[in-house]
Order: C-alpha cells, then structure tokens, then sequence
C-alpha cells in the first residue's frame, strides 16, 4: 500500500522572522489560504487516508504539527528529540512502515514546499510509484528548472528507465556556481534535487543496511510501533546513537539504482526571503509585497508586514519585514544570509 | 517679570515612527532621561516660576501637554483648535502676558529642542534678557554652527549692538545650499537660526501691530484671560481669522531692531532622523544605534528598535527604525522625507 511520510521537523529559520520558534515554516500560508503543511496533507489526500500518514517533526514541535496535521492519528506524528537531518528520520519512517506493511510504498515529501498544480504533482506521483515498483529502485522527483538557481543541487539524467517518463540518474551534483547553473540549464537533462522521493520501505532500508550500517543496527533496537509505550525511549536511544546525515548525501549519492522523474508542477521550496519575490507578484516596481506596505520611490523589494506597517523611501534591491516583535533588513542577495541572524538570536538566548 | 512661553505645538513627524499621533516627538526621552518636554521645562525653571510659564500646543496634545508640563497650572496650558504657525501662537502668548503684567519679558522656546549645558544655556538667556531690555530690541539666540548644515536658516551678524555680548543682525538668510553653508562656516559671523527669542511683550506686540495687522486686530477680541470662560471661544475666533505664518518670515525678518546673542550650549533641534545619528554615539562601524538591535557587516546607518528587535545585515547609510506598530526604513540622507510618508498615512486616514 502507499504510505505518505511529511518531513515536518524544520523552522525555515531563513524566513525569520515571519517564522520564528512558535511558528515554523510549515505553519505559514505562503502563497496560499493554508497552512503549507496543510496543504501538503490535502494534496496526497488522494493517495492515501489519513491513517496511512506518518510524519517526522521536531519533538518542539510535535503538539503543534500533530493539531495542524488532524485527522492524521496523533501517534502518527514522530516527534525527534534532536535533529539528525533526513537520512536517520526517513530511515525511521521505513522502518515503522515496514513493521506494519512488510511492502509499503512510500512517498516523502518536505511539509513546507508549495505545488503550483496539485494534479500535475499526484500524477507525477503515481508515475514515481509506477517507476519505484516496476524496475525496484529509489526514486526522486527531479524538477524541471526554469532559472539558473545556483541555491539547490542538481541531478544530471542519464538513459531513459523501463518506466515510462522516468530516467536513469547519472550523478548528483551539489549546489552549482553560477556560471555552472547556467551550463546545466542550456545543456538540458539536469533537474533540480526536489527532496522528494518515492520507493519501496523495505529498498530503503536495504540501501540504510548497506550505506549507513550505524542506523540499520540502531533501527533494530526500535521494537515498538507508534503507539506502543516503549516507542518514545526507543526513539530516543535511536536518535543518541545516529549520526547526522542527509539522505542525499548519505543513500541517493552512493546507490546505484537510482530513477529520476522528471517533474514540472509549479515547485518551489520557499527556502529564503528570495522565493517571496517569485510568490508575491511583483508591482510595477519589482517590488513584491505582503501586508500593509506603504513604498515610495522604491524598487525591487522584498516587504513583508504583519501587526503593523512598513514604509519605505528611497531603497531598492531589500528585504523589508514587519513583525511586531521584529524587524529584518538586508539586501535581496543575500537572503541565505538570515539564517546567521538567527544563529546569533540563538547565541544569545533569544530565539 | 520673565516669563516663559513654550512652543509645544507640533508632533515632529518627521521622527515616526518613533513620534506618532498620541507620542509627540516632546514627550521622547531623546539624548536623556526624561521628555523633552520635561527637560525644556526643567531646564528654566531657575528662571519663572511654574505659575510664570505659559504654553501653546495643539489642541488635540493639549492634556497631554499640562500633564507633562505639571506643575504650571492648567490652563496656562493653552490648545490651538489649528495651527498657524509659530507668529500668531507667539503673538496671542505675547497679548496674554502683557494683559497680566504690562512689562512682562517673555523667553520663547521650542519643547523639543536638545541642550547639551543647561548652565550655559541659562547664562545665554540671561544676556538675552538684558540686551532685550537695554536695546529694546527684538532679541534671537543664535547658535555657533558647527558643521555646514542646510536644513537650517542662517543669520548674519554684524556689529556689536550695545549689551555685552550682543550682535546687531545683518540679515536672515533661508536654508542654504551645501556650497553656501560652507561659506558661512568659512566667513565666521554666521549662527543657526534656533527658533528661540528673548523680548518685551510690548514690543513684540507693537512689531506684530506693525507688519501684522490682521493678527493684530485678532488679538483685540481675546479679552479673557486664560483662566476666563470666554477664552476657549475667543481664541477659535482668533484662530478662525489669523494668516499661517511663522515669526521669522512675520516678524524677525522685518523688523530693524532686532538683535542675535550668539549661543554655544550643545544645541541640536532633533529635526529628522539624521539628528539621532548625531546623539546616539556611533559605534566602530559608524552605525548609531538605540534599543534591541543585532547589526551584522552593517556601517553608518541609524537603527532604532522598541518593543522588539531590528536585525540587520549587509547594509549601509539606512535609517531603520522598528516599533511593534511600524518599520521605516529609508536612506540616511533622505531622513527629511519622513515627512511624506506620514503625509501619505494622513490622506490614508492611518496617522
């Protein structure tokens, strides 16, 4: 059967401080009248019921995640009590899978990405699930690109796959330079590494034996199901005893039976301030805005008020946040760069 | 007797958000640790006492005003129903003291001026009063200026007048241009135009009568005195019929027997933004910063946070100011155009 595992367990720190400790990412309705999260459960409600969701969220966060996730059952939501990045959550998610479905199918998906055109997204899926099953390989969506975005990593196609519309994958490569972005985009065949994947729980584990043994083995110790008393210690031994890895780098990298699908559904991962300039429909100005905003002789900007009203005079190419706890200036370029503010708000007790 | 007129009148808008409708840039704890207001009152009271200081505000300010202005009674508190400058509040002041005591000398002061020496300044008013009294002349503070500043009018002194210390005024000149305040820091002779006078009543009644008539006979209806029941109405008659104008472009600049008394006191009027650059002590990257603020390769920008904090990162010459209300965020040389966007939040109906 097909399962839906949500990764959940991330703040978008490089959204503060539209998003913040209380408010991750995930909870925002960036460009949309719901939640991210919640529209990521929505679209896959085709797929399968809620009780075939399982998600993966950070233990501060499980309470609010689970509420937002109803009718999803509240054991359904993992809490992690520290972040190990992807490889050890989605390791987990297969693991519970395939304790209660020996040939469970899963689809992981990011709980905080938007999807321009949701039925292009769930056939794109049943396509994945096609190819996962019929030539028994790890699949990623792989999307199309339309920019020379140098901020995610790419995935060189190589031969079509048996499976209709899939193609073998040829190489990951990490985040580009420019110039090399560029190249990509003019030579064709790459795709943009989407981090969602499709594949049969039991291959996963196979290549979490194989790779990253030191999970395989704390899996083993992990006896309970969701809702049984001895998951929650159990989980917790389990994350002790991980290392921190992503599943890029630490399964699709090394695997060799690796399918790409390519993927065209209106993606974007909303990873910094920048994205909001693709969301928000710019003015006549460039300038793309949310809230009560008041621009003069300004260009290019990126502003975003809530709780209050942001003016401007005379500024070009910022970002420009109102909350009415906080402020947030810095140039568009440099939004990956928001992320260091909140690692000193974080240094200094305040995050 | 001495008196002392304060000029508390105005919202200063061009310090929002920092001043907004129901916190008037006089109520600000700027550069010490009360208002304004507070300290402008303070700062004379070796001069009159409480029962001897009269002040014009806006009507809408005015119980804010005696609020903070206690212990000067009430209704020596006096609300204008419109603004119309600085003449026709100064003038009304002028009729009402002479009313009370026919030689009354009156100190006309702004409410939200910064003193750097209050000793110096009282010193200063001293020699004004004495050669106010022995030319019987029109007397102006002039401040030493210290840096070819254009957002300030300019007077040009020439010989001594007869009181110690005192400079007959050559001329008036309007807020210069960069090259032409140069100039006039190069001459020597030349002092900021502080908006602070020294006079008799009566003789600045009979200036008024002069190059005023229409204020003039205005006046003659106000026959109650501030503590009357008629008052409230004959001054919205006096306010309903008298022209905008201020006592400079009114009054100063046609009279013949006016006088300058030169002024070093640590002046600054806190006009705009710009001025908090000056007394918020920048730090090694130039930036002047008050309240919550995490700067990050930021220099030379002017950053204020309350109720929250203001994060910046890879920006400079930016005045940026946070409340839980409002963001402004505008060039540091463009800090006089504050201005139009509390122009643009009136017509919106939002000040």
């Amino acid at each position: 059967m097909t399962h839906i595992v949500i990764l959940a367990g991330g703040w978008g720190v490089r959204l503060w401080p539209m998003s913040n400790r209380s408010r991750p990412k995930q909870l925002l309705c960036l460009g949309g009248d719901s939640s991210l999260l919640a529209r990521t459960l929505a679209r896959v409600a085709p797929l399968a019921p809620p009780a075939r969701v399982l998600a993966v969220t950070s233990e501060l966060l499980r309470d609010l995640m689970a509420e937002e996730l109803a009718p999803v059952p509240d054991e359904r939501v993992v809490g992690e009590p520290t972040g190990r990045n992807t490889a050890p959550a989605i390791a987990l998610a297969a693991h519970i899978l395939v304790r209660e479905d020996p040939d469970a199918m899963m689809i992981v998906l990011p709980a905080d990405h938007i999807i321009g055109d949701d039925e292009a997204f769930r056939l794109t899926l049943a396509r994945g699930l096609k190819a996962a099953s019929a030539e028994n390989a790890l699949v990623t969506l792989g999307v199309v690109p339309t920019r020379p975005e140098t901020e995610y990593g790419y995935i060189e196609a190589g031969e079509p796959a048996g499976a209709e519309g899939a193609l073998l994958v040829r190489r990951f490569t990490e985040k580009p330079d420019r110039e090399t972005a560029e190249r990509f985009l003019d030579a064709g065949g790459y795709y943009w590494n989407s981090g969602m994947f499709v594949w049969r729980a039991g291959l996963f584990l196979e290549a979490v034996s194989n790779f990253l043994p030191d999970v395989a083995v704390a899996l083993d110790a992990v006896t309970a199901g969701v809702g049984d008393e001895a998951f929650k210690s159990q989980i917790a031994a389990y994350y002790d005893s991980v290392p921190s890895i992503s599943v890029d780098y630490g399964i699709m990298e090394r695997s060799d039976n690796v399918i790409v699908v390519p993927s065209d559904f209106g993606w974007d991962d909303v990873g910094a301030w920048s994205a909001l300039g693709r969301i928000w429909k710019p003015d006549e100005d460039g300038s793309s805005v949310s809230g009560d905003v008041t621009l003069t002789e300004t260009a290019d900007c990126i502003v975003h008020a809530e709780g209050g009203v942001v003016a401007a005079i005379g500024v070009s190419d910022l970002i420009i946040v109102h909350t009415p706890e906080a402020t947030l200036v810095c140039p568009r370029d440099r939004a990956r760069d928001v992320r260091r503010i909140v690692d000193e708000l974080k240094k200094q007790g305040r995050w």
